[in-house]
């Protein structure tokens, strides 16, 4: 099934990101008896990046509720996810909460009447309920990396700030952006960290069902930044993925699927995870698509 | 449920179109048991439209296989549905199969090695075969009107061929296009026709289902445009919609649904059509994306 | 002076362009006391192409006055020549009179209240009184090929209508379009032509001095499509250039210039003709900017 | 000839700018033969903002030659002054030394071997140089009211980083280049800085003609952003405009002229200014393009 040799290219912009040896891959999938299944290097921890935008988003939705979208749009993206051009075609409104702008916005909403280290704590108290596992952190060293050499974000920041769409300094805000988006975490961490959006969480709803199926609709619309269109018609299940290599996706009332591999595609997406999500689709008929 | 006062704007760029009384509204299902039900204008014929696309996809789909993909993209479109912009963008490679560009593509894809009453004929046998219905026919009228004032689509297939992306000339592919855009359907005749991408059409698969995977999977990320992430957002159902109003909606092993209602909203999309479907999903949780 | 190896590349696009020997040159020069230089293959024929634009703005300036500028705009452009995006992102309005929707739109207004043989008739009879000279003709053969093959141009003037900025239809309007532009010229009648604008036209102003002003200053800004800004900066001399290779370039009081070498750049401008212009204009100190 | 009533907007998004009384005109004209007029306010200061970046595009274009050009582009810019978008499109190579990004890229490469107050120093030094004034000096508080709200700046200077077209830290240059931007000088010093670009100044040649031919032209293509056109037209003389309302217009060989009004048009420069420049070129004929 993985004997893919083309493995894609690691990451390299962040420091620690480009030294991970690209030949490991990992899978971890929660199901709704409680059953947990992982194959390879499921337990080795890696940094979930952009995937830590389905949490932040969920922690806006649930304060905010629709108000939230006031600042983001809905829409999918066809351009890179650090696009700046985008947001000033939308007048600094980024296309929706998965590009580097719609998550930055995100984050700056979570900051309101808080102090950083606050938001930072409210994200991680709330991925480590999510999956069940006080073991979760950041590794600091990765978030310092990036706020050292993130320029595109930090253009998105001021751009955002300059369109009135930042309430705090960029500063501010790109440090906790920055730290959230280094949380360290194991394929199996992350399986059971989706089961919220599976609806297959032990405590039940974290969050109401209505936001659930937004955050699952705009995993299908745009959680592979301008890969998006390509992975609903290979694997046609609501996913996020990470340039870290990791990838969350989500079986409405089913599984909680989580696959990393460092190694990506053109689009930042994990090359391996992504083939290995379309081979499990297939053989089982995950799509949410699929008629047989 | 349909107390909205708000119903939109009629298409008045073709004339037969704007002539439209907007307090129209129809609705059919069909279930995977075989019943049917239908409220309101359900027996009333528009023009489907953009609709066609859905269908010609399909015949081409099945010719083609995958070597379909050569010419036409796989992603969600931000653009306008006839943006000329977008194409050049891309180099004369349209976006997806259902941004205008795209269908005017999948239509000359249709002409090789026949004449156009021929591939006309083999759309409009098609759509009468998935419909069960031989009554199905083509409006001469707005097929004329359109090719009059179409002056967009003029533009896009110009710059198709002028990109090597279109085999025949303009006027050959835009004469059967706008013809089989022009066919005039019932809600209930086209939620007869959508059984196929349902799954549940009495006689069996009309085309491979990976084929009607991969259709619905682009119905979900590309079906209204640029409107498509709301309507992901809102319905979560993979649906195609038509400036006559009409919107084909599929529940993949359960349903197909035919909504009309003539006024569109900004997009282009059915406005009360739209707010129909988006309440019977709420109301019976059809979203692909729903846990509950 | 002329010892450049790399010609560029002949405009293939057009099949009797494509078949012409870059290993040609010419220049001609007009001087205010009536005198002529002329060196190289200064009385060949070639088609003026793009340059006819200079000869029609003046027509429609004439005619309309500052009215003409409701259709189009002033501003240099920074795309391609025959840019369909450019005229969507400006919502049908063409950036200046030379991109070619510009062209386009001023062909139109020309044939208000005439019929096409008219205007042509209107066209060539203006050109061959700016260059004192009954023997300028048009090439039928090039423009048959290029209204069979100018795909571009014909999805410009579709789109130009269905903006309303297009009073007739697009077959009439580049019927005449693609006939002016298939204009035969040598370098010594272009140089005669060019008079008119440099002020030393032995029969006065042909147009009033405000208006040949304001085309000077287009040919400085737009002359060379997305190449002008280089245009200007290498040379300095207010000019246009056509895709067979010719340049008609002017000195406002003191003379006019005409260089033809068939091969071209990467913005479409003959590449010998641009470096032959450069080179003198540094040698004499010819530039508007100099300070020398 | 300034009884016009609209004076445009002034600049508000600098605060020091916002609270200037646009009721103010003033202009200040330096001949070749030494002589100088002057009317109206003429001996104000004000902040010249964007002008500033011609002394140091003269700065870099004394010390790189055409090495300069290997990261700043030559063509007119069709977008906003501060657009990303353009950088985006352009692939961080700026369109041309006026829009902000290239700008800053300039005031980057003449960070190179000096101290942040060094460069400074140099640019101020080689200004009264050029205005054979050493009163000439900088505003702090204009620098420091840009460097906390000039967000759009920001996000220019890091996408330039992120691309690698910024050799210093944003911070590093942003403070240099808020404080060039922010010397304030009467329409009588400008005017008499502006003798350098006319070929004028008593000292000679203060940078290489080749250099100074250079300046003029890409202030007339690219001078007032993106109404760099319409003032070719309307104007037809190499300027280059601030959003303090100060504009700086060279004639070759014969005169430099200062406008200042601090009320803005549509594309940020100043609109009593403009109509000023343009009354006076039409009366004496002062256009670089006219032939009467």
């Amino acid at each position: 099934m993985l004997s893919a040799t083309d493995r894609g290219k690691v990451a390299d912009y962040i420091a620690q990101l480009g030294a991970i040896d690209p030949n490991q891959f990992g899978m971890s999938i929660c199901l709704a008896n409680g059953q947990s299944l992982s194959i390879g290097d499921a337990t080795t921890e890696f940094s979930i990046q952009s995937i830590s935008k389905v949490f932040t988003l969920a922690l806006a939705l649930r304060r905010y509720g629709d108000r939230y979208w006031d600042r983001v749009g809905r829409e999918p993206s066809t351009n890179v996810f650090n696009s700046v051009q985008e947001l000033e075609v939308r007048d600094g409104i980024p296309a929706n909460p998965f590009v580097n702008a719609g998550a930055i916005a995100t984050t700056d909403s979570l900051l309101v009447g808080a102090e950083p280290k606050e938001t930072l704590a409210e994200i991680i108290r709330f991925v480590r309920m999510t999956a069940s596992d006080e073991e979760i952190f950041i590794d600091p060293d990765v978030a310092k990396s990036e706020k050292a050499t993130g320029h595109r974000n930090w253009s998105l920041a001021h751009f955002l700030r300059g369109s009135g769409n930042l309430l705090h300094e960029p500063d501010l805000v790109l440090d906790t952006y920055f730290h959230h988006c280094a949380m360290a975490m194991t394929c199996e961490q992350l399986a059971m960290s989706g089961r919220f959006l599976a609806g297959i969480h032990p405590e039940g709803n974290l969050i109401p069902p209505s936001q659930v199926r937004s955050i699952n609709a705009l995993m299908m619309t745009s959680g592979h930044y301008d890969g998006s269109g390509e992975f609903a018609y290979r694997v046609g299940i609501p996913a996020k993925s990470g340039v870290g290599g990791g990838i969350l996706a989500v079986l409405p009332g089913q599984a909680s699927i989580a696959v990393w591999s460092p190694g990506l595609n053109a689009h930042g997406n994990s090359l391996l995870g992504t083939k290995a999500l379309e081979l499990l689709s297939k053989a089982l008929n995950l799509s949410v698509f699929a008629i047989d």
